[in-house]
């Protein structure tokens, strides 16, 4: 037995106690013959007194930052506390210490400002993981998953493990691959989601499934994407949409209380795909903050059932607007006072290649009722007014405006939108509001193929009253130009998908549990019945035996707890990440294998110059 | 909302109620004019009552076998009940219904004592997962990982994520390998074990460490093998072997109380490895019986300490043993009066080449105290009785004895010894009872090449007082055929298995945690300097910067529970299990890839004819 005690539990009700410590050296202080000691382990620190005894031994053993210790002693109380720590009260004067082990200078400091770069910290993440800040960062997540675990289990659900090692049905996104030995020339993929397991789980009648389990797509990583990942995978049987809404959202919520004790008690905002683009410019919208975005012109074909309100800005010669696809306001509270050179700097904001637009209208609507605007010359008082009040902005408001194509404008508006509420301090981390986001059209528009994709993937059941639609009309595209008036384009999916704070953090759908939908499905997704065979025989196959309705979900588990961690970088929240180029630079990792190895496995590379 | 009760749920309480329930038929029963249906869920069954009314629409849809349906009534006290279930005493008189899904006849019967073979279930899993007894398989495995994270979670282990795309060091085992895209030539393994990581995580602060986590070996499968699998994985920081030892017997013997509800309040027996191999002759002796070895003869070498006794057995001309190197009796406890057929069996049983005997000696201890033995011709009854004395022998018992060259003989006797307790009803399932394996050698002798490897791996901690042994000595063996005699041979490790019922459930070590001391045993095991740094630099690196003493442990999920569940097989307790070749029959794979999927991972095949 190394200690009796850790680093974070000894206190004033312990003091003339005989305990020992094991941990590693913080810092190290000298005062006259006396030395100070902090020793730290995953729980707390203590100080530990050495006195005048010791320093012949001290010098024969001479303590450095990170050494690892081992010491006996007594619990004193302090004579001068630190009340910010536990531990302040007292501190351990030292009978005895062991040196356990050694360590050289760390190649940055321990500590929560720690000097070290990113990339230092990456190669050396076992002196990374030492630090405060990233342990919380590991503890919160095991909170998460606690909490995750709890619940469900309540709930009845049950954790299910599904295999690794499954078969390549590339579709959306990349396989990492496999090449099997004793199946040479033949390949496993490792699972970018348990979908079709979980599906065959309720096909088999386990009607409530979990897991917290590892992910794997091989895409080129964007700054904030790794190539194993973590989900929350869950699926229910006999449940409808509602039920799967409740179910997750009490998940949800519970994880609040059990790790950041918050009660949200209030009910989880709903809205449709549709409502979430024309107000706030995408899917995924921040409500922790209105800012909605004023459509003051659009293609009439992108929201069908919405007021062309166009007249607004019309009929004043203003080039600009009159040749533009969509022209997207959205008033600022109280910006009206914003400087030329804050205007300045955010004109330059929107015309970043990121943004792309061309530049930037704005509208003050100052305190006493006037206006002001960047194009005067166009629009009266009275023009100005009506614009005013159809992006509901008040009195000492400010109106920015950006046009330009459809999607890239509506985009910019969106970043716009977000891009002002940080700055106007709307996005508090420690503020947590969730948003379904529902009724998402079942497929997109592939151009390149002219074809259907799966926008959430092919299982995905449409609504039900959509269903007869998707039934009875040939999927293929005659018209490519007019693809959004097929009867494709409209049917929209039972699928939902969870938003905190800005941030997809889950989504899911009813499946289809019929065969013949299924492979309705298939086929307007562009697969033969020979490759709907070949890769999904298991399910349409499964699906003949008695499947019932079921429907699941998956939360993104790193960013989940990045989010709940008040964080932007997922990175954080694992213990061994990758970089970007998805290498592991502690340990290496991609690296080259032995001759030994291709031979056994019967492959060899095939490098491109 | 589909149901408002499940099918195991409803008792005599609920009479009257109105309710609605979801599952699948079991089975249908006509009695005239009504019909009687089983529905079945994951929670139970519930005998459903259609009365005439509904024969109209039952007539135009009709039920089937494994048809999922959906039913609204009321509950009724049942006329004859059925106490052996809870919903025995009601029943729903159905007042409507709809026929969620259709099921073809399923290919076997989805009953305990199914008529389906291993194969036909193999390729149609998700209807195997439907029989109760698998069911009960995957409750029992949910049960003991709930258990396990419990316990865990109250001694405040974290579970902590490692990697699963990590770096191929294949050492004992081959890695699976995955090719990078993104790193064209080079490759990243699945981890054989979260090994250095959990280490990493010490020397990181971290403690306690804990996962339920899947691991890869790209091994021919033998039997009960599987190409990926589950352990309980877990590390300690500041610790001796003995606290480790007291942690995890705590562990399983929650798991019994949890999942078995035993209470196991005796402490786990311990045996060093040399006595296992001495008593019992293997290093995972089932003790629920006794029936020791009697090592008559053995060279001098394996056992140096013990005493020889094999005058016991010398000096009456009988060349069988005169010539043998090893020679092994056991008693069986009243078995003396076998018949000739009963030893004729066991004579061809060990003769068999799994044994690979050339025969069977035995002596039978009459009740009278007299003995009778198939080597009459060479031993007189004094010598006999001398020969039972020293087995340990009862008047009743039947002594049997085996002999050969020493590791075909003893693993012949410890294989005899748990065929006769098997026979003699001394193995029951349902007797549950631990042991630690103490002490093993920290090396074996690789005879190919002439060197050592490590027996448990490279990490393991040779017994401190071994470890200035290990230091001292060059680990290259001058003479192959006197490695016994090499001062590396008798080094012992800090290592530990846990056996349950004669199967290792667990297995770990004390690690080694000084820099000097670990490239000293990567140099034993014949890896230069080069070749340490290009495998394991990250770890010899952490350890310059305080690595604290620490040691753990891994459990074999799916073994420990098949045995808790009863079962030898491993495959009854995975969801979805792969076959012998290591393919998933069910989903067919491992399969081909597209030459897109070559391409942009730049390799291709290169198969052998």
């Amino acid at each position: 037995m190394f200690r009796t005690h850790t680093c974070g539990e000894l206190n004033i009700n312990d003091v003339n106690k005989n305990i020992s410590l094991a941990g590693w050296v913080q810092t190290i202080r000298k005062f006259g013959s006396i030395t100070f000691v902090d020793l730290r382990d995953r729980y707390g620190i203590t100080q530990l007194l050495f006195s005048e005894s010791l320093n012949e031994k001290l010098e024969a053993n001479p303590l450095g930052r990170e050494f690892v210790l081992q010491v006996s002693g007594v619990v004193n109380e302090r004579s001068s506390k630190n009340p910010n720590m536990p531990t302040g009260e007292i501190e351990i004067l030292v009978s005895d210490f062991t040196i356990l082990n050694k360590s050289i200078t760390p190649p940055f400091t321990i500590q929560d400002d720690t000097d070290g770069g990113d990339e230092l910290r990456m190669k050396y993440r076992f002196l990374d993981l030492r630090r405060q800040a990233v342990k919380k960062n590991l503890e919160l997540r095991y909170a998460v998953g606690r909490s995750t675990r709890n619940f469900l289990h309540e709930q009845q659900f049950m954790d299910i493990e599904t295999p690794f090692l499954i078969k390549s049905t590339p579709e959306g996104a990349r396989d990492f691959v496999v090449p099997s030995r004793m199946n040479a020339g033949q390949f496993y993929a490792l699972p970018q989601s348990p979908q079709t397991f979980k599906q065959l789980l309720m096909v088999s009648g386990y009607d409530r499934y979990y897991q917290i389990v590892k992910c794997f797509r091989d895409e080129d990583l964007r700054a904030d994407r790794q190539p194993e990942f973590t989900q929350i995978d869950c699926e229910m049987s006999f449940v409808d949409q509602e039920d799967i809404l409740n179910m997750f959202e009490n998940l949800v919520k519970r994880i609040f209380k059990d790790v950041k004790n918050i009660d949200y008690i209030e009910s989880v905002e709903r809205i449709t795909w549709e409502e979430a683009m024309w107000n706030f410019g995408n899917d995924k919208p921040d409500i922790r903050f209105d800012m909605k975005l004023c459509n003051l012109k659009f293609p009439s074909h992108t929201f069908p059932t919405k007021a062309d309100i166009s007249s607004l800005i019309s009929g004043v010669d203003f080039k600009v607007f009159d040749e533009s696809e969509t022209v997207i306001a959205l008033a600022a509270p109280g910006c009206s006072e914003y400087t030329r050179k804050q205007t300045d700097e955010l004109t330059e904001w929107v015309k970043r290649p990121q943004i792309g637009m061309k530049g930037l209208v704005y509208i003050k609507c100052n305190l006493d009722g006037t206006f002001k605007s960047s194009v005067d010359k166009f629009y009266s008082e009275e023009k100005l007014k009506a614009i005013a009040e159809a992006t509901g902005a008040q009195p000492g408001d400010m109106i920015f405006i950006v046009e330009g194509a459809e999607e890239r404008t509506r985009k910019a508006a969106s970043e716009l939108r977000l891009h002002l509420a940080q700055q106007l301090g709307k996005r508090n981390p420690e503020v947590f509001k969730l948003l379904w986001v529902l009724d998402f059209p079942l497929f997109e528009y592939a151009e390149d193929d002219n074809r259907w994709v799966a926008r959430h993937h092919p299982f995905t059941s449409p609504k039900p009253s959509d269903i007869d639609t998707m039934i009875n009309n040939n999927p293929v595209i005659d018209n490519p130009s007019a693809y959004l008036k097929h009867p494709y384009a409209n049917i929209k999916a039972n699928a939902y998908d969870m938003v905190l704070n800005g941030n997809e953090i889950g989504g899911g759908s009813i499946r289809i549990f019929q065969k013949e939908l299924q492979q309705k499905m298939f086929a307007a997704l562009g697969m033969d019945e020979h490759e709907q065979q070949h890769k999904f025989g298991f399910l349409l196959g499964a699906f003949e035996y008695g499947a019932p309705p079921h429907g699941g979900i998956a939360f993104g588990f790193d960013r989940l707890c990045s989010i709940l961690g008040g964080s932007e970088s997922i990175r954080d929240f694992i213990a061994f990440p990758k970089n970007n180029s998805g290498r592991d630079v502690m340990i290496d990792a991609p690296s080259t294998i032995d001759d030994k190895q291709f031979d056994e496995l019967q492959i060899k590379l095939d490098l491109k110059d």
